[in-house]
């Protein structure tokens, strides 16, 4: 393959690394796809090869997740963000009050409250305001007249993650899972719907997989368009229109390498060696300070400042050279983000703590220092 | 590269054939673009290589279109289906009848107008009911009340065309030219927008390029979703959210590849060639009827019956032996349909006439039939 360099260890935090093995596949894909003399992207995306692709993603996804069979598995068009909307307006006229409660835990779900304050009643739930901690819920705040609760699982931003779900009074739990979704067990059930985004863990950006209790849908405003109708998806097959077929196509490819790793429960054993080895690194050291509180940290985006903040700059290009790629922190946080969702590698995170440690001891002696 | 069959010659009506060119420098970029080491679906979409990507595709776009700079050119998530609500929503409100004037040419149009019809008042124009032939628009059917004239400008189920386009009384025309945009020079100055899903022409299925008069923008219903509304994506650059990253791709890849074809003049010449060469072969026969009236024929997608409508499974499938790809038409219609958007090169039509020419003499003579 021209032009194909060493591959560096990406801990950018979406669209984010995917495995090279699969990235492979995705390459003989779209050229010849089957021996159909076509590539992928080239063909109907209601012709049997790729219909038998959308059947393989919901197979696979229910497999993966041991999804009841009580919920809708849709594939929806631009990111989590456009159900931000969607499912306010799916959700919204649930109960006749039309309000929703949302808990505020990072830049994102305050995005989503905002944005769904176009359709409905919106009550917050929030807590520290530099989100280094997590809300506290209590289920004698959620009021059951509510249509649904919102939270966001895992804030990218900040490095935090509800490693629990609070209990809702039978009102329905809706969880952003974006940036974690398949990176630990969970227990579907207990979700009346969980949308990601699937530029962290699961494929390229641009579609959202939205999974959602059955006897949730029908209720959808009026000026819902089709597209984000869940009912209307759900007869359709997620084919109202033509669909992204280049991200189904990925997606049935991840969902294979992590059937292939051995499914959610081994890779989250992985995953969390992984946080393990760069958190205890993190607490053992003075150079660098983890940003968020040690109860809710999160497994795939790992935050932390330089107690030398003037070092950030030379830190993140020390680490480009060292091949270490995209560990700049999110704008409004600073510092450094280690993004290590599944195809994430121990030895990359090993790289990384080698790295982090050379360079606060090269500090620490002023040697290396420009 | 591995299972890279031979390439067929591919009449899908999109997602359709690319150019193997393009197909080759997406497959590179997929594991390593432009050294980084990563692939262009693992960085950030805010990351400089990739705003660079987003830059070249508004200057080529610009440029393949001598775009006026009172135009913007927006990627939107969902294909055209998609404007089919964010348009209403958006321009629903500029004259406060909040009426919109819908010419309905065949399925897509009509879905526009039922879409549509959830925020606004829709009123339409209609005429032959097979959709062979194009309804009339005449001037005095526009009342200057109007927020919108909507168009589809080719029909992909049918294979019909507006060579021309209707004056409005100067009413804001928004065009769906999704299966026929970059095909023909246009003068993009008389329209208030036109879109397209990137599927045909330009790219994946699962976006949309919409180019949109800026003094129509800052309209939007209140109840528009962020991602839908026309002035927060322009003020964003397209990235309210994480866009298709992919799509953005390979688009940029296609209007590089047009640029060297010779730009649009020179695609619509070929393009007039590989029409010419089907029509004339249908015209000339009698065992093939074209659908549609000679008067707004399809340069892009070429639809016809075999008089003996029997022998159209044995005409598919023969056809596919042959490595002529997705010729079934549309299931409202039937028959065959050829789609030759602008990568078909001339040879793929000139190997379609020869098939078809072969199909028709065996079955008048009896040889070859099972």
């Amino acid at each position: 393959m021209k032009n194909r360099g060493k591959r560096v260890f990406n801990f950018g935090a979406g669209p984010a690394m995917l495995p090279v093995s699969v990235l492979e596949r995705v390459t003989e894909g779209l050229i010849d796809f089957r021996g159909l003399g076509a590539g992928v992207i080239e063909i109907s995306h209601r012709s049997k090869p790729f219909m038998d692709l959308m059947d393989s993603v919901q197979h696979r996804f229910r497999a993966l997740t041991q999804l009841p069979d009580d919920y809708e598995v849709l594939l929806m068009p631009g990111g989590a963000r456009m159900q931000f909307a969607a499912l306010a307006m799916n959700f919204a006229r649930l109960k006749p009050q039309a309000k929703a409660k949302y808990v505020v835990s990072g830049s994102f779900s305050q995005h989503a409250a905002t944005e769904a304050s176009k359709y409905l009643h919106v009550e917050t739930i929030s807590g520290d305001p530099s989100f280094k901690s997590l809300p506290e819920v209590r289920e004698e705040q959620i009021d059951p007249a509510c249509s649904y609760v919102h939270l966001t699982s895992n804030n990218t931003v900040y490095g935090t993650t509800f490693s629990t779900f609070p209990a809702t009074r039978g009102v329905p739990l809706v969880v952003d899972a974006t940036s974690e979704i398949l990176s630990r067990p969970m227990d579907f059930s207990r979700f009346g719907m969980i949308y990601a985004g699937l530029q962290k863990n699961l494929g390229p950006s641009g579609m959202a997989v939205v999974v959602v209790k059955k006897d949730l849908l029908g209720h959808a405003l009026a000026e819902t368009p089709s597209l984000l109708d869940y009912q209307r998806q759900a007869a359709d097959g997620s084919l109202t229109n033509t669909i992204n077929t280049f991200a189904v196509f990925v997606l049935d490819l991840m969902l294979e390498w992590l059937q292939g790793e051995g499914g959610v429960a081994a890779v989250y054993e992985r995953n969390q060696q992984k946080a393990k080895l760069l958190y205890d690194y993190l607490d053992a050291s003075t150079f660098y300070q983890p940003y968020c509180d040690p109860s809710c940290r999160s497994l795939m985006n790992v935050t932390f400042h330089l107690s030398d903040e003037s070092a950030t700059e030379l830190f993140l290009a020390k680490a480009e050279q060292a091949g270490l790629y995209a560990l700049k922190g999110y704008r409004s946080v600073g510092g450094i983000r280690a993004s290590i969702y599944n195809p994430m590698p121990l030895e990359g995170v090993k790289a990384l703590v080698a790295f982090m440690d050379d360079f606060a001891k090269n500090r620490a002696t002023g040697a290396g220092v420009p």
